[in-house]
C-alpha cells in the first residue's frame, strides 16, 4: 500500500506545561499535513483549491487515539492512507510515528464542498485517481473499524 | 440529568478563508471548556491541578461528529456531560449549540495522570464526587455509541 | 484620564516549556481585548464591524516592552487607552498589570480601512467619540515616546 | 552582510475573515525563524538550547512595522540579522519579502537567560560567534534607529 509521508516538529510553542504536545496543536499538525498532501502528492496548492476552484474539504468527523505523547523536539514521520473515497466523501488515516512506535492514529472524514453553495460535489476525477493510490486494501479489521466508526 | 454549561465565542482569529471556524480552534475550545468545567464545576483550578497537585487528564482519544458550521461571531453554549467515569478513566461528552441545533458533539476520554511518573492515577474522590453529578443514565443507546468508540 | 479594563487568563496551551506565556499568545490576548473594547466601550460587535461594515482596522506598527513574564494561571488585568487618534489612524495602548505590577506595555498602531477596497477610511464619528473617551492627556513624554516609534 | 534566510508559508489557518494574515500568527512565524535560525545558523537545536542547557532567550522588546499584508497562500521570504549583540542581550531584526517588497519588519530584543534560576547569562561564546557573522554595519541611521526603541 502507497503512502503521503511527511514530517513534523513539535516546535517550542507546541508544548504544554505538562511537557507534552497540546492536542490542539496535533489537529493543526492534521492539517498542515493534509495541506502538504495535497499540494506534494495530488498536485494542486491548498490556497489554490480554495481560492481558485472554490472547493474545500470541511471535517465531518474525527477520530483519534493517543497511544504515547509528544514531546518538545519531537519530529514525528505522519503516514497518510486513504480509508474511504466515496462520491464527494474523503476519509484520511494519519499515523504518527515516532523512534518506530506510533504515537497517534486519526481518522478524519471531509466532504468535498463547493464553499460558495455550501454543497457537496463529486470529488473531481483527476484528484481522485490520485487520492486512489492512496486507498487502503480492503481488509476486513480495517473496514470493520472504519464502519464501527 | 445534570450538565456544566458555558459560552464559546467563534473569534476574528478562529475562522479560516472558507468562512467557518478552523477545526483546531474547535478543540482549543474544547480545553477551555474542560478547564472552565474544572474550576467552576469540580471546584479546583486547573493551574493549581496542574502545578499543585501535579496530576493531568492527558487524551486518549477524541471523537468528533462536527453537523454544521460554526462561523465568525457565533456564540454557541457548550454542554457538557460524563459518558464515563472508571478509576482514573474520564469520558466527557461536548455538544455545541448554535440557534438551537446541534453544531458538534465530541466525546473525549482522558485519564488521570501523575505528571512527574507518567502513571495513571484514581481520580481522588472528591473530584469524582463532583463528576459523577454530570453522569449520563445508561441508556442503551448511548451506552452502545460510547462502547462503539 | 478614562480606560477600558478587561482580564485575561493566561490558560494550559497558552504556556512554554521555559514556563511563561508564549509571546504569540500575547499578541493574540491583544486582539482578543481590542474585541472586548469594541464590543463593550464603542458598543459595535467586532464581527459587525468586519462583516456588516466591511471596515477593518489592520496592524501598522506594534511596539511592546515585556517587563516580567506571564506565567500559567495568571489573570493580568489589561487597561486599554488611546495615545493617537488621527482621521484614519488609531493608536492604543495596553498595559498588563499581574500582582500590582506592570508585566508588559504595546502600542499598537492601526487604519481604519475599507477591507473591500483596501483603502484606509475615516473612523465613523460614532465610533471616535467613545474612543476620544480613552484618550491620554498630551504629556510631553508620553507624546514624544509615541513619536519617536 | 550576511543574513540567515529562511522561507515561511502563509497557511490555511493563519488567514483572518479580512483575508490577511492574523498578526499573533505573524509572531508565530517569527518564533519558527528564530528556531531554524538556532538550528541551521548557529548549529544548536533550540529544545536541546532548552531542555539540556536550560538556557532561554525571552522577549524584552518588539517593534514591528507592518507594510503590507500576507495573504493565505503567500511564501515570504524571512531574512535575519543581528542588530544588537550585547553581553547577554540579542537584537534580531527579520524582514519579511514577498514578490520583491518589504511585507514587514521586526526587531526582537531578547536576552540569553538561565530558566531555572530566571538570571541573564553571558550568551556562550561558540553561539556569540556564529551571530556576530550576522551582524549589521553600524550603519549611523540604522544605529539610531535601534537605540530610539
Amino acid at each position: 500500500m502507497k503512502s503521503f509521508t511527511t514530517q513534523i516538529r513539535v516546535r517550542f510553542g507546541h508544548v504544554d506545561p505538562a511537557g507534552i504536545a497540546y492536542y490542539p496543536r496535533i489537529f493543526e499538525y492534521i492539517h498542515v499535513v493534509t495541506e502538504e498532501l495535497w499540494e506534494q502528492h495530488v498536485g494542486v496548492r491548498y490556497d489554490h483549491l480554495i481560492q481558485e476552484r472554490r472547493l474545500g474539504f470541511p471535517l465531518v468527523s474525527s477520530n483519534v487515539d493517543f497511544r504515547r505523547p509528544l514531546r518538545f523536539g519531537d519530529r514525528p514521520i505522519v503516514r497518510v492512507t486513504c480509508f474511504h473515497l466515496g462520491r464527494s466523501s474523503l476519509g484520511l488515516r494519519f499515523v504518527f510515528e515516532q523512534e518506530g512506535e506510533t504515537a497517534l492514529e486519526a481518522r478524519m472524514t471531509t466532504v468535498c464542498t463547493d464553499i460558495e453553495k455550501l454543497q457537496s460535489q463529486p470529488i473531481p476525477q483527476a484528484w481522485r485517481s490520485k487520492l486512489e493510490e492512496l486507498l487502503e486494501p480492503p481488509s476486513p479489521t480495517r473496514a470493520g473499524a472504519a464502519i464501527a466508526r
